[in-house]
């Protein structure tokens, strides 16, 4: 038996796919149980340069052709259009697909699973979250018997690169982006990277997979790195954390919070030490307890392990037939409000340098019920001035904005610098 | 529709299967897409205490007329017989079976995986390595699209709490396994654990999913902690090291290597800081890199979450058909000569403390082709003596052992202390 499969599009791990398909064709096709036979790929120009990996009589500009010959048919172009077209098309024709597109899943990924529901084909993307790392098998497939109470991830190479570079280095954002932009760790236009959209995307997935209800890429509460500082990383070294962009998905009470944001981790935490391009996964559940997988979340040949993987269990499905594990969802979601979401916070002030003004702020944050953990207090650089770095113990959103609120109106306060969450150990 | 699932077995881990299959029915259920009912538990003692969560109205002794009657059999006996016979009977009888039996899988898997493919049921072992970490999913599954080179894991949760409270607070072997024995940490007979073939017994089932081939728990190479002292620990401290009982798994050159030895761990390598009873895996696989897995490695509620989404899975493919993927054997397993295996070494060296000695230990080194990457030489405890610690660049088993036959020859040399594989960063 041979099962025929399409590639849509030859970027860098498009080449990689294509390339493992022919070096590991024996390999992957006794895995899958039958014949993995590449039969096209499809690009939107033809005589671009291609890695010597690529057999150029499989090249077509025909991809909707091609989809329609195919068993199995893999998307790695990415972006919203044309892929969800394609896909829609592949589904219809009765293939199973197999996607890196976490874009495309954020946003359309319901309309996608309900006509692979109906058409009886698969939908698999492993490649869409943390390269890698296989966790949207372990949401999916390995905690099936068990319930994920909260997900933590470091999700974006790119933006844990930039912040190591600055936290090591002592580099200011601007010119580690600027490096990595050269060396090709960062794109020319970084926005879906350091805006924080790339991993608010993938924990949108984690969060529907994890909880069995649809959340999408407008769900989740998104802020970038552009705004750290090397002050703020100096000042949260200085008080034992390290600075990460860090991806939440949790459910209470029924209740889904999904979120990303730069975090102060202590040292101690696992996704502390996780440096670099390499992204990692912490999962609570219930009685499993805390997990975590970490690995490369980008780059050709791991994401190309990724597609795969999916591919082999997409083929192996079409042999011996039997479904991938379908999207349930429970009911509507319902996401908590902003001003519920409770954390520890580490605050930032510059105050004025004498007696009497520590206490003003301390009872600012006791009148609107936030409990402190720890003052630190060092002479700023400027004449008069000091900082303070307050750290909280849990407190909500919307208290811990009113506490801001009023510090802010302290006339020794000359400015509330930074707000920063908190993870637990 | 309905899967009848039979529990054989309610220990730690049964009663919390049974407990989990009661409470959280509805969300297992919706998974599995079929109602899962626990139609019975086999004990051998009718009489014996219960946990509350328990419905005794379930207890039998009769474990063949269960099986008989379920689409489900989970396995939670433990030990060679009777859980061979009963998981025979089972697939026999066209039922699917999850076990965590390690040692029989490790002995007698081949005889139960070719039964199994003979009556088109599956069986399905995720608990038996690591607990909740899913790490049987991850080499069958998730990695389906890559190749595996090496796999290094903390397997035994017991080991590693002894050798931690060792290093962390300066006890003895005996003093550690005695308190972890009155904290139910450890059995009676701790000799699964401490002398290492628990962990042989997981690396061998992990082996034989990379690498598809045969491996059993005589093919692999054990060693213990039993002997490891205080001086070890503390000079492994004094080098940057960690020691920990590393179970292993590589295949280079179509040569299969499989051991569990107490090795040190450079602090910075991802398997220094797992503590406690954790498990920790790490993968290194061609197009993926360097995976780590890590969580939980035993305990009830942790394990019956493994247990449970095999249930999850095999009772989806009673409803949706298809299989798991199959068990596939790619020729003869070729096992490495003990000699041939290659690793950096640390040795221990109690010398007579005079000029001439490290000449002469280094020279011995030299002639039989070791490389030393460092030496460093502390004054014994013992008037006249000093102690050597040396670290080697890689050589293989039979060039060390030659080295340490010559070193031994020496005059001046008093004892060969200890000598200890170094995993590489």
């Amino acid at each position: 038996m041979s099962i025929k499969i399409a590639l849509l599009g030859c970027g860098t791990v498009g080449t990689q796919v294509a390339r493992l398909l022919s070096e590991k064709n024996a390999l992957l096709s006794a895995r899958a149980g039958a014949d993995l036979e590449l039969i096209g790929i499809a690009v939107s120009n033809l005589a671009a340069e291609r890695d010597p990996a690529i057999d150029r009589a499989l090249i077509t500009t025909d991809a909707a052709g091609l989809i329609e010959q195919a068993d199995v048919v893999i998307e790695l172009i990415g972006g919203i259009e044309p892929p969800r077209t394609l896909i829609r098309h592949a589904l219809e024709s009765g293939a199973s697909v197999v996607t890196g597109n976490k874009a495309l899943l954020a946003e359309h990924g319901p309309e996608l699973y309900d006509l692979a529901k109906e058409k009886k084909v698969d939908l698999y993307y492993e490649a869409a979250v943390a390269g890698a790392v296989p966790v949207v098998y372990a949401v999916r497939e390995s905690l099936a018997g068990d319930s994920v109470k909260a997900i933590k991830g470091i999700l974006n190479g790119t933006t844990n690169y930039i912040l190591d570079e600055m936290t090591t280095k002592g580099l200011t954002f601007d010119e580690v982006l600027a490096t990595a932009q050269e060396l090709g760790y960062a794109e020319a236009d970084p926005t879906a990277d350091v805006d924080g959209f790339d991993a608010a995307a993938k924990i949108a997935i984690l969060a529907s997979l994890a909880f069995h209800k649809r959340v999408s890429l407008a769900d989740v509460d998104v802020e970038g790195i552009r705004s750290i500082t090397d002050a703020d990383i100096e000042a949260a070294t200085k008080n034992g954390y390290v600075i990460k962009l860090v991806a939440t998905a949790t459910q209470a009470g029924g209740k889904i919070e999904t979120r990303v944001a730069p975090s102060l981790v202590p040292v101690s935490h696992p996704l502390a030490s996780i440096g670099g391009s390499f992204n990692a996964v912490v999962i609570e559940a219930e009685s499993a307890d805390r997990l975590m997988f970490y690995g490369r979340g980008a780059g050709g040949a791991p994401t190309a392990s990724a597609v795969l993987s999916d591919v082999v269990a997409a083929a192996a499905k079409k042999v011996l037939g039997g479904r991938a594990p379908q999207e349930i969802v429970l009911g509507e979601s319902e996401f908590m409000d902003a001003g519920e979401s409770v954390s520890r916070y580490f605050v930032r002030l510059q105050v004025a340098d004498r007696v009497g003004v520590l206490a003003e702020v301390t009872d600012a944050f006791a009148e609107a019920g936030v409990s402190i953990s720890a003052v630190n207090q060092e002479v700023d650089g400027q004449p008069g001035l000091a900082a303070l770095a307050i750290t909280t113990h849990a407190a909500s959103a919307a208290d811990m904005a009113a506490t801001i609120e009023a510090v802010g109106k302290i006339s020794d306060v000359h400015e509330v610098v930074r707000v920063f969450r908190v993870e637990d150990e």
